[in-house]
């Protein structure tokens, strides 16, 4: 079954002048707008179930402003959390969560100035477990509080040391007083995963009786693996009431923070806690733009019309800059090489049809598409799809003869695209009856069509 | 239930001398030594099943000189492949993976350099379905040839145009070919995600008749979830014989890629591929540190006791500067904040016992552990923690009052370990009866009992 949606109806693909970037040499854009339909589409995948639990219809708790602030690197000083605050309130985050006003001074009047804001977005604050901060909290103007308690055996022996009937005495005592002033609550254990499971589901079925609008399970030391996550989200959404929502925090020190938050909305969770770049305690948390990135190619309707993706790389920039951190290589979607494709096969079918070796159309996230035609892995239809670009009526018996020179050229050292180039124009130059007055330019002048190549 | 692995046997934690770090100057280190219990245990956590599949008996196919020289900015000259094929060696990876032979003269006579070195290392060269190329690859010396061929309507339509019963011939007489000579093979399709499920199996079950050593999945366009990576594997598991092992490729474009390794050795998977640092084709594909650090929660004793993982920082380091990236703030184990803890609750337990916020021991990976104590999000016992190393008699009051001081300063910048240990000093001395005549070092004079705070 091919899904129509996956196939060109644009007509050809249309090159733009090649150029080189800034970071390698050796790219050729490509044109994005003539690339508009779906990738990934999931009625292909072996095994995919579209719709399950809530993989299209989920909020997001952007927490660059609680979790993020605990990175190693991070000050925010006011000026600086506001900027992000209304910077994810542009982007369309559902709700923001910020430092407890109950951590400084200055935590609680810049808790206060944000919520003066006037944001759509709704701003909650993060405090421990006790009336002390809840107190506090109320007093800020905040739409919602979030309470966290440990409960593993752990946390319950090295940090507070308290066992599990007096969490949830505590627990109902700050639920009612938040309720009572008519502010959003939310009760979160603290390392879910690492605690007794009947403990947790007789915590969060107390807390749901008296009427928390949200419990939470925290992956605090990053251990949880999807399955895990699955499992937990899905008994609990048995044990607590319908209306409760669930929220999952999940950090990254096993790399599988994105795959459990996808695993917990399959398992029917409703909320995701994210920051920007995945800033956090130690290597931090589901980063916003690797989970965004996610959801597009589960529901990239839902995704678009939510939340407006193509602010991501500024809104990284802000935060990186705020903490002095260079965007890693790698990073999902604005990594300077997620869009770069390099190797022979890649560059061919990408010229053809960007479906082929991508299912995040990099136009979508206000990105562009690179194409290595310089190196020694390089195939004869990339350079093929160049000569034609540059105007050289080539045959492919030619342009292969020319790509054994750049790979062996690229053998020695990679080649530019000013390298390429040149062979190209060489080897057509030398061509008996080739005039020698006809205008080369260093640009090509007008759109191929790749899909013959 | 608690685990007894989970608790301090070795007496109170020590804290050797206190000195700040190059990277953030409000970290104090704490002595690794004493903690040598295993974290994250799995015993506790709800809904873990242990070795289960292959979670405790995987083998690693090290793709760093093929994948990962296929990322935007690689080029490897002849001396660094081999300097980082005996680095990988000496790791304990179960294969190298090189770049085809058939890519360019200096990838064959680099293949056949790598293949005399006589290491413990399978040696294992990635090709297309082709039998020119196969004839190639039997001629260097490797142990082993990965084969692949795009099976997705993608790939199908925009690649090599072929269909399956084409792609299963051209399958059937490589692998003929090269057992002929004596060497594995192994036989993946591209792009399984995206593929016809009952063609997939139908190729599989041809290449396992004829006696393929190995099948393999790819995630070629990273779009797969931990679910539909089970159920593949799975499924697969029982179309093929026992003897025939299973080898993924997890490309990370939308993050899952360690997490699909973890489900896929649930579903019997016998292969990781991994690069360092997850280089290869746009943001590339599993990291080699971070699937390590995965398995480690998992079984510890089979990781260490087959992988030198304290050499990971070394190789990594090796690779970034051969390919000139940083390596990423946030990068698993060796990223410079993964160890780095500084919410005041944090602090408070990781000071108590590490296993309360670390599933990983970063001793075991080379690594050192550090605990902000300059932030507005410390808490007291931190900042007691610190007066005690400083040999400063200070009640738990007298400490609140310090911890105030620090938090309200650290609201207009952070503090570094030299202002609060001048905080806490200050405020010692004008206490009554202090004699100023008192020594009082840089550095703490003997370790403490962090079990107290």
């Amino acid at each position: 079954m091919v899904c129509a949606d996956c196939h060109p109806s644009e007509g050809p693909i249309k090159h733009v002048n090649g150029h080189t970037n800034g970071i390698a040499e050796t790219h050729v854009p490509i044109d994005n707008k003539a690339v508009t339909r779906q990738r990934g589409s999931v009625a292909q995948q072996p095994f995919h179930a579209n719709n399950v639990g809530n993989l299209s219809n989920f909020k997001i708790i952007e927490s660059t402003l609680r979790e993020g602030e605990q990175f190693a690197n991070a000050f925010f000083d006011t000026e600086t959390k506001i900027n992000i605050a209304k910077a994810l309130d542009e982007m369309g985050v559902d709700c923001i969560e910020l430092t407890s006003p109950a951590a400084s001074e200055q935590s609680r009047s810049d808790c206060e100035a944000i919520c003066k804001l006037g944001l759509k977005t709704k701003v909650i604050t993060h405090i421990r477990c006790h009336m002390d901060d809840a107190r506090i909290a109320c007093e800020t103007g905040v739409d919602g509080v979030d309470v966290v308690m440990g409960t593993s055996k752990f946390l319950r022996e090295y940090s507070h040391g308290k066992d599990i009937t007096y969490i949830t005495k505590a627990a109902i005592e700050v639920i009612e007083f938040v309720k009572s002033k008519g502010i959003e609550i939310r009760f979160s254990t603290e390392d879910s995963f690492r605690s007794d499971l009947v403990d947790l589901l007789s915590i969060y079925q107390a807390v749901d009786r008296v009427g928390v609008n949200r419990v939470g399970i925290a992956d605090t030391v990053g251990v949880a693996n999807p399955r895990q996550v699955y499992d937990l989200v899905k008994v609990l959404r048995g044990v607590i009431s319908p209306e409760c929502d669930i929220e999952v925090h999940l950090h990254n020190d096993t790399g599988c923070a994105i795959a459990n938050a996808y695993a917990a909305l399959e398992a029917g969770a409703t909320h995701i806690d994210t920051t920007v770049l995945g800033i956090g305690e130690r290597n931090g948390i589901v980063p916003l733009g690797g989970f965004l990135a996610r959801m597009y190619t589960v529901d990239r309707d839902f995704v678009m019309s939510k939340y407006k993706i193509a602010n991501i790389r500024e809104v990284e920039n802000l935060v990186a800059d705020s903490v002095q951190i260079q965007v890693p290589f790698n990073n999902y979607v604005t990594g300077y090489c997620a869009f770069t494709h390099k190797a022979g096969i890649h560059a061919k079918a990408i010229l053809a049809n960007p479906a082929t070796y991508e299912i995040l159309k990099p136009e979508d996230f206000g990105m562009s598409r690179y194409v290595n035609i310089g190196s020694r892995l390089v195939g004869w239809n990339a350079i093929k799809s160049r000569s034609e670009q540059l105007e050289l009526d080539l045959t492919d018996e030619q342009i292969k003869i020319c790509t054994q020179k750049v790979k062996s050229l690229a053998d020695v050292r990679e080649q530019t695209v000013e390298d390429v180039d040149r062979i190209l124009r060489d080897y057509w130059h030398a061509l008996p009856g080739n005039s020698n007055t006809r205008t080369i330019t260093g640009a090509p002048k007008h759109a191929v069509d790749a899909t013959s190549s």
